[in-house]
């Protein structure tokens, strides 16, 4: 029996000695290898967190004691450690366990994540709560330096130090948050200081030796060599130091007896705590420590190479289908410039920013800037071209609409993972896009049925004058060639697709495909359907859907989205505002929940979105009369 | 003829002597006073940034050189030194000038603001643009001290260090935002740093002179009862630079000497350069600078004293209300906190924060973190609410979808503001909250049709498990006087108010009261009404609604919100997934457009939302046959 398999809860880890905890790290690397290796998952950050969830576990009372990981992604050896490695083999996987830390699923989870930069507000929370309760127990926030870089940590910061709660946090420093880190920050924790400061601080300084009484140039002039002497006053910790934490650092975060030790030294702290570890992203497996971007969040790789398993169906996905197109448009067009939130590689940029770096702009994990930032490009003659999952779009709601659609600035929204997104889970599926968009005044907003019709949204996106969103699923599409010079969409046209007398199938995007399915195996029971592929959200093609409306019905909406608010409640709202009425309409789409994790096509048909889900409410029309 | 009356553009500006430039200030300022004192409006911050103003248009060359103002609350002398004047006079009246920033009101307003902290982004984009056009103009930011504590200033900080154009960023440091400043940031800018850094940074600096060769302990004492030297270290400057941008100051905002120097200094830069100019919010005006909260944004008064010409109807707002049931339930739960994002007057929680301090946190401007740090709070059994304006809790999207919502913590949002606003304008205005919390899974929200009804949905909310939401509008309801103990409302029951037989309207929240004046004309026009106030958007009320629906068959949804996605669209939703057909339902809301700034009533009949609108759909309803 290994060690591992016999840590059942936190309190376990206190039994052993320093020496059993070094094993018991290495077979929990082991570990999340093997399970990484076969169900894909966040490897490299796992794995450089294991000393540091160790210690965490050694020295403080969990789940007594809150441990929040900022993300969650990290947090691998934290579930291994807390009565979750029999279920480990089920990491991500249908009805398995999350790869994100989820209080349902464990007390030791102190807080539910998934997006970053959450954890120091939440520990903020939790802290002031149990200062109220008068509960002395202590919060423990562990971000990434990559985190640090969005503003909501910022403001977590700002205010922590202000209430000047007992809160922990521990910054783990691995240079490198998902892609090579962004900002100013980065360059402050590595310590390099612009040369002008230094010289400034070095006149500042012998100003100051100069007026000591007694002492004169003499000493100046030696001070004035010593630039390496005051290079050590520019430590990070000034900057934490600025928010009133105390700060303690940089120590190696692979040295569990270090840790330990510091952990000990800080624990029960009377005013805010920054622990500086650094850390090894991929640390104990090679070829995640040579290519930790690739081994952030990795799909299923053989061990011995790190090479992957997965076969490529010889279809491009719909984010190479972009990057390819963005790259292709951009040599024509010089006004194109692309905005990534910190994933270059995850949205298909990385060609695009190897071709035009000075028209690539890497904004780090700072979706607000990015939005705002954009407008400002736009408003001097610019298209910049947004590349962003939908999930983290939303974090700029306020921005786009102020900062982009007030002044109606040509911003194109290349909305990436639209709809479900599979394993990473109910933070990560893009199922709320429509509904927070559609509201917007000028916004125009597109989603593809296959792959040509993307590049020819992009296409319109950049000629377009104005707002505008196109909104594309996670993976392959049905594998539609591209063509060569994709001709631009009128807006607000949508496309029939087939012709039926006896039931209306209006769907958009990727659910055009469920429609098609569903067409076939209707036919099978007497029913035809007319297919519109609507292709707009906003502006919806009112003619053409009035006409087969008051024609056929039955109609039903069809899309990977939440139903409030969504495409078929803009079918339904235009229906009504042109007096269409006397028919009868199923919409069927993301009922008002949050959706798992698991194979999307697997939640396709468990959430009712699929081509069955199509037929059944199909079927249903059928049983009953227009009254 | 005065100075002022001279001046049509910025160039004039550069015409004048300094001394002109201050006989122009004092005009500058008598006319922000007579004008504000009659129409209301931003009068401290613009006071306090009128050398500002004058300095950066003499120095600089605009509009070719890009200014843009933080919220753009603080631009009233700008507008009237670029061809403003004349029309100054219609400052936030109805079709009159913007209290606000506006790119469509002057080439000389270089993006059109409202919302804090989001110059510096805008700026670098447009500093960005400017690089790739080859164009070599200057942008210059002016962002208060208050606007920094936002996220969304950080990462614009950040990335502006990151790619080091050359932006120029001024910090307008007044400290204070709208209330005092909240926030470390605002400690640092004082100066002040904890006395443990302090010693540690003598620690390091005595090991440093001891290593220095020849030098003995001597030195080392002096140097160490010269803590006042040390300090000098520690300057805002630190925290710039460290964002790798060039510090100069602090310097005295009103010496327009100095400013125009140091500015004619900083023009043309080659990296990112930050200015720290220190300023008086009020400055000028007595009144104003003894009481700068009050004076930050403030209704008409008379000059001489200083005092409010608002005649009170003695009908307390529904901020009041709010604010004192708040007091008043606290008292006998301590589960309650409240929560505000730097504006504890202007939510009505002054006397709350008086009697619980504790139990109440002002998170300065930062909403993000103002979510996350109350599902913190709750998720340790607190319950927190959270009291905001609609337009800014909008900046809050995403961590109030993960972080309240997927765990369904008890969260109360008391939405201020919601609905139109006046005065302010189309960043102000709070209609798309129905839309994007609507989406949201596990969130109720209701709206009161008057004071008493906010009462108990007060009480509602705070004994709801679940995320809730209450949404309210600004200024004074019907009057209604609150029960001494309110009675909490069940949860998606809505209430009919009058029965009819012709016409079904259902309204929500303040609208509801149109909807009863319109029934009254209506009657004269022998259409007898049915109205429902509605009470909750989510979730409807479904047997009550269909019961009238299935009945009358002419219905009239209001909401005083855009329609994309709001209340009439949730209950066409509704209706149709229960399969009710054959009505015809016409829905009174805001088009799709952004409302501009004017009185509240005015608006409301201009954009076709009071009971005119209502009355005049009821009367299309009748001129149309079911078919």
């Amino acid at each position: 029996m290994s060690l591992l398999e016999q840590i059942n809860t936190s309190k376990n880890i206190k039994e052993l000695s320093r020496k059993e905890l070094k094993l018991l790290a290495f077979e929990i690397r082991e570990r999340i290898i093997d399970v990484v290796s076969k169900n894909g998952g966040h490897l490299a950050s796992s794995l450089g967190a294991v000393e540091l969830t160790l210690a965490i576990h050694y020295v403080f009372d969990l789940p007594k004691d809150t441990l929040i990981w900022d993300v969650g992604h990290q947090s691998y050896a934290h579930k291994l450690i807390t009565g979750r490695n029999d279920a480990f083999d089920t990491l991500r996987q249908y009805k398995g366990i999350s790869g994100f830390s989820k209080i349902k699923e464990s007390p030791y989870d102190g807080f539910t994540v998934g997006h970053s930069s959450t954890s120091i507000s939440a520990g903020l929370g939790i802290c002031h709560a149990k200062y109220l309760n008068k509960d002395t127990s202590d919060v423990i926030s562990v971000i990434g330096d990559g985190s640090l870089t969005a503003g909501l940590a910022y403001e977590g910061l700002n205010q922590t130090g202000d209430l000047k709660r007992n809160l922990i946090v521990i910054l783990n420093d691995n240079d490198m948050s998902i892609s090579a880190n962004v900002g100013a920050l980065s360059s402050l924790l590595s310590r390099t200081f612009s040369a002008k400061y230094l010289q400034s601080m070095r006149n500042q300084f012998g100003a100051f030796l100069k007026s000591l009484p007694k002492i004169g140039n003499d000493i100046y002039k030696i001070a004035k060599r010593s630039e390496e002497s005051f290079k050590t006053f520019m430590t990070p910790g000034i900057l934490f130091e600025a928010f009133n934490f105390d700060y303690f650092g940089p120590i190696n975060g692979h040295n569990l007896d270090h840790l330990i030790d510091i952990l000990i030294n800080i624990k029960n702290p009377k005013d805010p705590i920054l622990l500086h570890v650094t850390t090894v992203k991929g640390k104990g497996y090679a070829p995640a420590e040579k290519n930790p971007i690739y081994f952030h969040g990795v799909g299923s790789f053989t061990i011995d190479t790190g090479k992957s398993n997965k076969k490529s169906n010889g279809i491009p996905t719909y984010t190479q289908v972009f990057g390819s197109q963005m790259t292709k448009l951009a040599k024509t067009n010089e006004k194109i410039v692309a905005v990534t939130a910190a994933m270059p590689e995850g949205t298909g940029l990385t060609e695009f920013s190897r071709q035009y770096p000075d028209r690539f702009l890497d904004v780090g994990i700072a979706e607000q800037h990015a939005v705002t930032f954009s407008a400002g490009l736009a408003s001097k003659g610019l298209r910049p071209v947004i590349a962003i999952y939908s999930t983290f779009l939303q974090r700029a709601f306020d921005q786009i609409l102020h900062d982009v659609c007030i002044d109606a600035y040509p911003v194109v929204f290349a909305i990436d993972r639209g709809g479900i997104v599979g394993e990473d889970g109910p933070t990560h599926h893009g199922l709320f896009d429509f509904s927070y968009l559609r509201c917007m005044p000028n916004m125009t907003i597109m989603a593809p049925m296959d792959e040509n019709e993307l590049a020819r949204m992009l296409v319109t996106a950049i000629q377009h004058d104005g707002p505008i969103a196109l909104r594309y699923p996670r993976g392959t599409g049905p594998g539609v060639e591209v063509e060569e010079n994709p001709e631009p969409l009128k807006i607000g046209k949508a496309k029939v697709i087939n012709q039926g007398d006896d039931l209306l199938i209006i769907a958009i995007g990727n659910s055009v495909i469920e429609a098609v399915k569903a067409k076939k195996r209707l036919e099978e029971k007497g029913i035809n359907a007319t297919i519109i592929n609507a292709r707009f959200i906003k502006p919806l093609d009112k003619d053409l859907i009035i006409e087969y409306a008051i024609k056929i019905k039955k109609i039903i909406t069809v899309e990977e989205h939440v139903l409030d608010g969504g495409f078929g409640s803009s079918v339904l709202e235009m229906l009504a505002d042109e007096g269409v009425t006397g028919f009868l309409l199923k919409r069927i789409g993301i009922k008002n929940r949050f959706v798992e994790h698991g194979p999307q096509n697997v939640l396709r048909k468990d959430y009712e979105i699929d081509d069955t889900a199509i037929v059944s409410a199909a079927l249903k029309l059928y049983g009953k009369t227009i009254d």
